[in-house]
């Protein structure tokens, strides 16, 4: 939720508003003060040069998501208004791995594996932040400055925070007192962390609101080695399309930055009236007192407006186009959706068959490749066991049989 | 205590009683066993090579005393057995210091106070250490690998154990349960030191009773690592002469290694008895079966057998003269303790005036200089203050004055 200033407070003047737009927090937070210290936006009005805004990732490699692109879409705001969005790719813990193996996430990878990963994330980003204009972005790899960190630096890292303040951290505390093993080295990744803020001497840094500790920490840090300590600003978490839990891939209510036009606009255009609100400020720059009143229109227009982000105004128009037809279901077809016959398929029949059998591939091996190499979705959903039954044509008819990007068919009786 | 052999084991054969001889614990511990990763007579006994017998040193400067030389001696024992001592010193941690600021044990050292204080402290533990048979002793720096350990080696230290199992050891649970500071970095140093066994492929690690946890901690690095995991060796925490606190300068119950003979002799022939056995045992290779009956001549022959080590048979013989001659107190003067009579002094007296009228300096002026050199003495007693008044010749009476190591007189009416 934005923060709202309070009746006696200065309004924020425009330039700031779409930087303080659907924000959970900034800290400290002193919004009366004229202390450039204690209050972002005096910071932002009285700075002679362009603040280092920073956002850390994980080079992982994974597909993101809306979820995702909150604080990056932040870091477009602050680029707009002049400032260097400083992002950085935390190669270095990526390329050390768990030495504990306990963790799945932590898997050791190699330089090119993070090369790659962090390629593709850029990619993936590259509709949401401005590449082009000179000194708006700033791309920073941690190994720059961690891989030469020697011991005396890093007791010196250790030295700043106790044991109970590194216990007092959400997640630590509890694993702790259940007496579930918590590993040395967890205590320097928030110092590690830190350390970034100082090395690229952020003004602000962007997270999660579960990333409260991490900036604090990064503030200490930086007051620690004779700098003005960073702002943090924090980010609420998406819910997912279900409305109940936070976006996430393996619970499938996400909605992926790459998603084809028709998928993406599919997903967003069904997001329940509870999130539409916080879906507009924290996805789009519509004025939110501007919204249609019809929460059918508002959906609509909410999906049309992202899809128009990552794919642009035409994919998105088309996109709603036969987004209308599918949900008009065995009404007349929207241009671009052909339809194919299932009364030409005989049941049971494999998943890799009836694919073989739309014409979408070249044939039933080809079918079952481009399943196994996830190409091929019903309605949205991915299915990758080519050898997966129907036994009626029944469940399928009306929805949409998908085989990459750009091809698909509309299964009818 | 040592550790008695029960009476089914096999009695310890003569080259390793001396090894054995007056510890506290050596784990593992299982005599019976003829596995050489869980005996250590079998590890004596089995390994075609000298064993690598590790000591750890904290290059403080500070004046050492018989208290500390207990694990020195063990070294010793060690080397006469044809084994390799390892003395590290700890000069990477004293380099860094402490960067909290909160301890005054761990301030920062130069690399030139560093080098000299291991120069000061070999120098006094040179009359106890075989440094002149070749392979015998290895004098080690442990910046030689400490100083090259980057972050990913580090996360990997770090990675070998849970903050349960750090904050289990004594010292940092008290602590933390009190709610008093313990600072991250401090979890570090027993990982570091640790490394040190990994370092130099360490068979054996000697330490006091109280470094049980850390000497654990360089077992688990080295099976890390790959290597054989050492053996940890506890000597006990010598008492001091008052026979109730730990021996310490502080609490001025101590013996230390650079005294003057007479000094020495002194403090050793007035140990109570309730120490003499464990004195003898740990300060000496007598045969306690063949200790004199009564105790008045135990401590004798303790102090002059002592004193021998530091100072030779002849010195110590003449120690052993003056003191009795001292003990004697009014009665006839000892060879070689000259008599003073403070009948020429006018009280009151400052103390640098005393020590001038005794013409054991070259006046006052070189007697104040002396006093403030810490050259002076009364009755093994350092004053430091040259204006110390003294109201009356009596209570001096029957005591030694003494400047420098060779020149004392005793006072007399």
């Amino acid at each position: 939720m934005p923060q709202d200033p309070s009746p006696t407070s200065p309004a924020l003047p425009s330039e700031l508003q779409s930087i303080y737009r659907g924000i959970s927090e900034v800290f400290p937070d002193q919004p009366h003060s004229n202390d450039p210290d204690q209050n972002l936006a005096q910071r932002i009005q009285t700075t002679n040069r362009p603040l280092r805004v920073k956002l850390g990732i994980d080079p992982t490699g994974a597909e993101i998501h809306l979820g995702h692109s909150i604080p990056v879409r932040k870091l477009r705001a602050f680029q707009d208004a002049g400032h260097t969005a400083v992002l950085i790719i935390g190669d270095f813990t990526a390329r050390i791995g768990d030495p504990t193996g306990k963790s799945e996430v932590r898997r050791q990878l190699t330089e090119a594996d993070v090369k790659a990963n962090a390629e593709t994330y850029l990619e993936q980003v590259r509709p949401i932040l401005d590449f082009d204009t000179p000194g708006r972005l700033e791309i920073r790899y941690n190994s720059e400055w961690l891989s030469g960190l020697d011991l005396g630096k890093i007791i010196e890292l250790l030295g700043t925070m106790t044991v109970g303040q590194m216990l007092a951290k959400e997640g630590f505390a509890e694993r702790y007192e259940k007496g579930n093993p918590v590993f040395l080295h967890e205590f320097l990744y928030p110092l590690l962390q830190g350390y970034d803020s100082v090395a690229v001497q952020a003004d602000v840094e962007l997270g999660g609101t579960d990333q409260k500790f991490n900036i604090a920490v990064g503030r200490d840090l930086q007051r620690h080695f004779g700098q003005t300590p960073q702002f943090g600003m924090l980010l609420p978490l998406l819910l997912g399309t279900d409305g109940h839990q936070k976006m996430s891939k393996s619970l499938g209510n996400y909605v992926g930055l790459q998603e084809d036009p028709l998928t993406m606009y599919s997903k967003l255009e069904k997001v329940p009236d509870t999130l539409i609100r916080s879906y507009f400020e924290l996805l789009t720059d519509l004025p939110l007192e501007s919204l249609p009143e019809n929460p059918r229109d508002q959906q609509k227009q909410l999906a049309l407006t992202v899809t128009e982000q990552f794919h642009g105004a035409a994919a998105a128009q088309q996109a709603q186009q036969a987004a209308i037809s599918l949900v008009q279901g065995m009404g007349e077809p929207a241009e671009g959706v052909p339809e194919f016959s299932l009364s030409t398929v005989q049941f049971p029949a494999k998943l890799f068959y009836l694919v073989g059998a739309t014409g979408l591939c070249a044939g039933s091996s080809d079918a079952r490749r481009q399943v196994q190499g996830g190409a091929v979705k019903i309605d949205g959903e991915k299915l990758i066991d080519p050898n997966q039954e129907f036994a009626s044509p029944d469940p399928l008819l009306g929805k949409v049989v998908q085989v990459g990007k750009k091809k698909f068919v509309r299964l009818v009786d």
